[in-house]
């Protein structure tokens, strides 16, 4: 079965395919790949890991197509986080530029979420702008990254420094892809579906609740089904607020405290999942100190995170100092006064800036 | 006197004030660069030919500026095309997060139209999109690359293949800053001047006939109205289309051929006006071959560039061939087909890729 949704932002519209084993079905895949895309040029991003995969099929699936002559070409970038910089973008310019491809071409991002993000910020800026397909093969990448049009790179000091909200004209999600991702991987994904449900979804929390392990256990329904609520939820918010100029701002709930916990490590050991999923415990902590969430709602949020083999608590070597500090440059904070996202109630999150620093104080310290 | 028009683009419009002496007026020169800009952290961007000659005025202005507490840097970049690529970004992009200027942060472009098209960049690319303020010191940049939001660097493969379209949010012209350009500098810029009577505006071109020994002398009246009425045809036909999905591409008359001239000559040599200057004499001549304008027409074109101390051939050393090869490479090559922007008579241009091809190689034989 495949499952087809929208995003809604005018005449930025864009679908999101979800389904299991599209890989498999050329004639569909190819289908879904080059609907709505401007002409016939396209070039396939991906990395060394991804590519041994999936890159074939997606190759022969457009060479095969049956409406195609398209001239199909492939960039392979090296794997991680570490390689998301100006400087990893320079091949892929040099590939576009030197297959002569216009301002019709199509750029596919094949991979989690690093390759999306970087092939999303190339399309924006190549030529001043071209089309781009995600194809997000991380859980990371299917129920966040790919969706909602925020692509960009890092800077030796901050993480998404440099970017831009360039909407792709599709996403393409196999769910299949996740049999082949790693177990640390996926739970670092399951910390951006929890988050869903904290920041405006209680129903969804108790579902994944109910169902954490299935997911753990990567039961196809039950990952079809929190990917596909869990992008409803993001369309949602990404339709109200494109270029977060509010609300979207809630789905930043625990990377403030995460991204600190991420920069503090130099954006090595921890996943960036594994961060966010102690900064959410760390904001749920904070609410309950400032009397905006019960206690036993705060236990329960820890007790799911937990449960999906997920830190709860900051790296020990973390000061609470250090933590303030890097949890002030992110980038979160306007005008020098920070802001977090904190709960009200589980699904119930706000964005503010009025809270109690020393009550930010004593979370940090008592971890 | 000061005049301000505006560029009308929805909730991106913006004022383009035009004035004499503007930074010999400390208090309405801060006044105009702060008006609408979103917080308080400034970086003034600019390089080492303009340093020494405004900087000092400008940072004084906003420092004295009555309703200010301004937090104002500076980065002074190299001067020149050959540094408009994207590691002289980094120095820039190192400077804010360094300073840690976050995303209420507005950036000052003051030069020519290489800081104009980096800077905005920069400021597209800052965290997904900062204000920020042009200041164009020479005539080129105050009639063309500071109004219309095309911003951007270039690859050794390409002029300007990497950019965004990210409007100003204001634009602040003190023509008293044409008396230090130097002859050539001047000429360059009454290219793309001429440009604009040629393609859409029969009655500036007529005025230019008469004046363009007026201009030639810097004659502080004449330039502010070449200025105003080259910003007003470039404002409207950017109102109308943006992001270049029509019209705009009439801006790019001259410029096809102008880019295969430059490129041939290693963006080395000539200046982009007279590769433009060139350009639109050869799009006049294939016009004429055409049958679409007036062999008299021509001539007139081609006086008034040559009156302007502009070339009005292409250099020796390019081949015809060569011509062809470098044009078909250039961006507006769509899907493979040359479009040309061509004249149905001064005043009145149109983009069209249904020419003879054999016309053009005539035309490009024969100079």
């Amino acid at each position: 079965m495949q499952l087809t949704m929208t995003v809604n932002l005018g005449e930025r519209s864009y679908p999101i395919h979800i389904g299991r084993g599209l890989f498999d079905k050329p004639e569909l895949l190819a289908d879904l790949l080059t609907k709505g895309i401007p002409g016939s040029d396209i070039m396939i991003v991906t990395n060394e890991t991804i590519a041994p995969l999936y890159l074939e099929k997606i190759q022969a699936a457009l060479q095969n197509h049956r409406r195609a002559d398209y001239r199909i070409e492939t960039v392979v970038l090296p794997d991680g986080e570490k390689y998301k910089n100006l400087e990893t973008l320079n091949p892929l310019f040099d590939a576009l530029l030197n297959r002569r491809y216009a301002r019709d071409c199509t750029l596919v991002a094949l991979g989690g979420g690093v390759i999306g993000d970087m092939t999303g910020f190339a399309a924006a800026c190549y030529q001043r702008g071209v089309a781009f397909v995600q194809v997000p093969t991380t859980l990371l990448a299917q129920v966040d990254s790919s969706v909602g049009g925020k692509t960009g790179v890092n800077h030796p000091l901050g993480k998404n420094m440099i970017g831009a909200f360039h909407q792709p004209i599709s996403v393409l999600v196999d769910t299949d892809t996740l049999a082949t991702l790693d177990d640390r991987q996926l739970c670092a994904g399951l910390a951006e579906v929890i988050k869903y449900g904290l920041i405006r979804d209680l129903d969804f929390f108790t579902w994944l609740d109910d169902h954490i392990e299935d997911l753990l256990a990567r039961e196809p329904d039950a990952l079809r089904y929190a990917i596909h609520r869990s992008c409803e939820n993001k369309a949602s918010v990404v339709s109200a607020d494109e270029r977060e100029a509010g609300m979207r701002a809630l789905l930043n709930f625990g990377h403030t405290f995460g991204h600190a916990i991420e920069a503090g490590l130099g954006y090595k050991i921890w996943l960036h999942g594994e961060a966010v999923a102690v900064g959410m415990v760390l904001a749920a902590r904070l609410s309950v100190r400032l009397g905006w969430l019960e206690a036993a709602d705060a236990l329960r949020i820890e007790d799911v995170i937990r449960r999906a083999h997920l830190p709860v608590r900051a790296p020990q070597d973390l000061t609470p100092d250090r933590m303030r500090e890097l949890m002030s440059v992110d980038k979160k904070v306007l005008g020098g006064r920070m802001r977090l996202v904190l709960l009200r109630g589980i699904g119930d999150a706000v964005v503010t800036d009025a809270f109690d620093p020393d009550a930010l104080d004593a979370v940090l310290e008592t971890g």
